[in-house]
Order: C-alpha cells, then structure tokens, then sequence
C-alpha cells in the first residue's frame, strides 16, 4: 500500500488536504526517524560521535542565514520581509542576545570541540557540505513560496527537540542546559515560522502543480537532512569510513 | 608524517612538482581505492548491489558532457574548445557511434535494470545528486583552469579500469565484454584527455595561489567521487540503511 506521502495526485488538494500530505513526509522522511538520531535518544553514541555530529551539523547551522536572506531576496512584500527576517536575527543574534549559530558554537565547544576548528568547516565532511549547499541551491532556484516550503521542516522540529533535549540530559553526563541552549528558544521560534510559511503555503498552492511543487521541494528537504545523517552514520557509527581528511575523534572519545 | 598530498606549500613548486602533488592526491584520495571499489574488484558484490552502483553512477555519467559544456563556455579559445568538445562527443556520441552515455545504459540494462528508470534518476539516492551537483557547481563557480584541473582524477582512471575490467569479467557470471563497452574506449579518451589538461594546468599554475586552486580543485573532486561510494556502501553494504525513496533491489539479486 503506497503511504500518503507518495500517493500521486492529479486534482489539486483542497489545503487542508494539502496540509496533512505535507505533515505525512514528516510523519515518514523527518530525520527524527533515522537510526542516528535514534542511537543519540537512546543514550548510546560516544563523545566521539556526539562531536562529529556537532561538528557536521555547524555547516547547516551556517547557512541557514544565507538561504533565509536568498528568501527574502525574492520577495517583493515588506510584510512577508519583516515576518522572515525574524529568521536570520534568531540566527545571527542581535545587540545584548547570542544567536543560534553562536549557540551551536557553544554546544560544539563544549562537547570538547575548538570553536574557530568548527567554524572554520574544514574537517566536516564532503558529503555534509554537499547536501548543505544543495538546501542553498533549492532555494535560490526555486519561486518564492517553494523556497518557503522547503522551510516547512520546522513543522516537525518542536516535537524532535522535546524528545531530544531531556534525552540528551538525561544520558551524557557531560551534556547540561548550558550545552543545549540552542533547542530551547527554538521550542517557540520554530512553531511560529513554521505557521507562517504553511499558511502562506496553502493560501498560494492552490493548483495541483503548485501542490505538487511544494510537496517536492519539502520531500528534498528531508532528503537533505537524512543525507547528512546517513554520512554521519556511516562515517562514525559504522567503523573504518571516516573518508579522507574529516574529523578523527580521539580514541577514548 | 604528512603525506605529500597535504604538505602545505607558501612558495610556487616547479611544474613536475606540482605534478607529483596532483598525482600524489590520486594515490591517496581517488576512488580506486574505497572499500565499495574493493569489494567490487574482489567479486563481492551482490548483483543487487552492482544494480545500485550503475543506476546511481549514471547520475554522474550525466553531468559528465554538462559540466564540460561549461568548461567550454568558460573558455576563448578555438583550440582549447575543439579539443575540449571530443569528451562531449565521447559522452553523447555521434551519427553511427553511440557514446558514453548510452553505453552506460547499456551497463545498467546487461544488469537486469530497467533503463528508463536508470535515465529518470528517480530512485537514485539524494546523496548522490547531491554530490554530482556539487561538481557541477564546482566547475562553473571555478576560473576556467581550476575547471580543467578538476578534471585530473582522469589520470588515475586507466589504472582503476584495467582491475576492474578484467576483475568484473572474472568474478560476476552475468557480466560479459558487451556490458562493460562502456570502459574499453575510456582506456584510450582518458589518457588523451587528461594529458592535454595536465599540460594546460602545468602551464598556467605558475604561483602559489594558483597552485593551491588546482590542488585543491583536484582533492574536492576526488571527495565528489569518494563521497558517492560512502553512501552506496552505507544504503547497500551495510544492511539497513537504504534512504526513503531510493532504489530497493530485488530480494534475489
């Protein structure tokens, strides 16, 4: 029985119809489902592994910026514009209040990492970057409201943090609220965006192509996160694939 | 001790230096040399994983005459461009001479794949576009001799064909000279063509910096190459882990 997240369709989706298709490619193609974030939850990847994570992961907080302002470079509404930047201030941070890129510096740093090691990308590997830089090159080639789409991910990454972070807590004992004050704000940013840009999804996608755009761009979205979790799984989990000049953790990490 | 590949350098190396160093990351990094190839040359793989390998590998074989197509529009000059056009002519073929492409097909059918399926990309993996677009984008964000010099891993390419050639035909019953048509020409394209770039690179990368370009031009395509075989062996050595929507082989293959 094919799931609904691949039954085709040819009449457009009524937008509520449209809305649970796009909540069913989370329910099966959310990275929250893939078998590393499943060993992190359960408590049962090294310190090592824990910082290959952080280290990999950095390359995505990086550009999140960056294909926000390519966001708002497509579009000609000051409304929309005032609403979406509220996404890169959350990231860069503002006078007097640390954004999520620093951190994630400070959760890698104190996982053990050297915060201008990770900044600096280079011992992430290639297969991180490449399925990162294929989340800038979906947004700056597709129309606005698919670009948007591909934001709708953050649909799903409250109920993953609120699994995660108590997980996280309660397993590592070298892991406190300190290391994760990343997640917490993104318990309410992350909702709020994520209504925004549905709402603006389904009041635009009201065709079958359209629908058909933005159930695309949100499917290649959550192949971009799994892609990177796969990498990481491979390369750390599964022994002898770190490939050529990535992160080596120490042995007894 | 660091290899030769990674000594970093501050002044310009002579032109035979810079070519050991080229040739140096081809020993190290080339993909001759992943545990995937290994298991192929040893007569390890499944016939399902031999399918996964063709299928996601036309991927790259169909970026091959795009990027070239690029290099070409970088460049000025008549000469470079009539020598540079015989590898889209070797790819796409010509009247009464099939080329790279369709031979590729060809592989992929002789393996029990269904070739439209193969030529739609739709079951290849994510990581594997994601990569073979990472070329594409290397080449065109790239000054045309950095281009080119991405082009070098076709120096190792002949050693890497004639063990599998021999290997393939020894090791895998329903692989015969027919299936593997694809690689006999490549002997002879390959040195041909890496040889005119190698001299165009020598004599252009003069100082450090465009040194250091080509050098690593050459490493990031090694990785494109590397990081292809990191995600077949991860969805299909390793059980487990096929990603959502990439292809399943047959329980019997």
């Amino acid at each position: 029985m094919q799931s609904l997240a691949e039954t085709p369709f040819t009449d457009a989706l009524s937008a509520d119809q449209l809305e649970d298709r796009l909540r069913a490619i989370g329910d099966e193609r959310y990275h929250i489902h893939h078998p590393f974030h499943k060993l992190m939850n359960a408590g049962e990847l090294t310190k090592g592994q824990m910082q290959a994570w952080a280290l990999n992961r950095y390359c995505y907080q990086a550009i999140i910026p960056k294909k926000d302002a390519i966001i708002l470079s497509k579009s000609d509404d000051p409304e929309f514009r005032r609403e979406w930047r509220k996404r890169i201030i959350d990231h860069d941070g503002e006078e007097g209040a640390r954004g999520g890129m620093a951190k994630w510096l400070q959760l890698a740093e104190s996982l053990g990492l050297d915060k201008d090691v990770v900044a600096s990308k280079r011992l992430a590997m290639p297969a991180t970057k490449f399925a990162v830089n294929a989340y800038v090159d979906l947004v700056a080639n597709a129309p606005l409201m698919v670009a948007v789409a591909s934001s709708l991910t953050e649909l799903f990454s409250p109920v993953a943090i609120s699994e995660r972070v108590p997980a996280m807590l309660k397993r590592y004992d070298y892991i406190n609220e300190d290391t994760l004050a990343y997640f917490k704000p993104r318990l309410h940013q992350a909702p709020r965006d994520a209504e925004f840009a549905l709402a603006l999804v389904k009041n635009w996608a009201t065709t079958a192509e359209r629908q058909e755009a933005v159930v695309g761009a949100l499917i290649e979205k959550c192949d971009i996160l799994w892609a990177q979790l796969d990498a990481l799984y491979h390369a750390y989990v599964t022994p002898g694939h770190i490939p050529p000049g990535a992160f080596v953790p120490e042995p007894q990490a």
